[in-house]
């Protein structure tokens, strides 16, 4: 899916999402990236911690969970995509919020998901990505 | 917050939420509308469910709440609205998936809502609007 209008930012993640390319992650997350997930409050602030969540999201919506995103709003210098997939025949329903700066590197990305079975599967997935008990 | 730009369904669903007019709400929704709920897969349809939907959400995040909208993302008739409030203490963050049709009347409405903590807030209130046990 291409779009005329599509911020160069949102292109570049929807190259990574395709591609699942760690260098070009590594040069689209800018270093004080901030990532807010979908199950806790508390901010993950940093760049590494960020490439840590995107990193891991991006594995568990890997190959077999037909992920892949279904609309996209766009304002100035943030964008909304929705996506769809499905985690062991549960459906999983989210938006990533993403923020970029002056040089199109992601500074903020937050994810939500619905509905609550959806939630309830995609936490422990992260979590064994992540290294967590 | 006016801005030149916001949709015209937008900018009624903006009016409804802060003056909480049931006869704006009613013109509003499209007599086909979709209500997609943060915590369930099944989508509750018609404008009857979807109306007894955005009336219990207007009551639980009615006075008190701090509930206010921090940023807005929009498409060709469709836009996303995400909010920020405070339900006894905890903090709900989520957005409004919101699309229209020729006449700016909703046709469909989902919301996802973080942190887990939050949403764990948000849906036994829904559940008492709704008259559910």
């Amino acid at each position: 899916m291409t779009t005329p209008d599509r911020p160069a930012a949102v292109d570049r993640w929807h190259r990574i999402v395709e591609t699942n390319d760690p260098e070009a992650l590594d040069a689209l997350v800018a270093d004080d990236a901030v990532f807010l997930s979908p199950a806790v409050f508390t901010p993950q602030e940093g760049k590494t911690a960020t490439l840590a969540y995107l990193r891991a999201a991006l594995t568990v919506f890997g190959d077999d969970t037909g992920f892949h995103y279904v609309g996209e709003w766009y304002a100035t210098s943030s964008a909304v995509l929705e996506f769809v997939a499905e985690l062991d025949g549960i459906h999983v329903n989210g938006v990533d919020l993403i923020e970029w700066d002056e040089h199109d590197r992601i500074t903020r990305f937050k994810v939500m998901v619905r509905p609550v079975k959806g939630l309830q599967a995609l936490v422990p997935r992260m979590a064994a990505q992540l290294g967590r008990p």
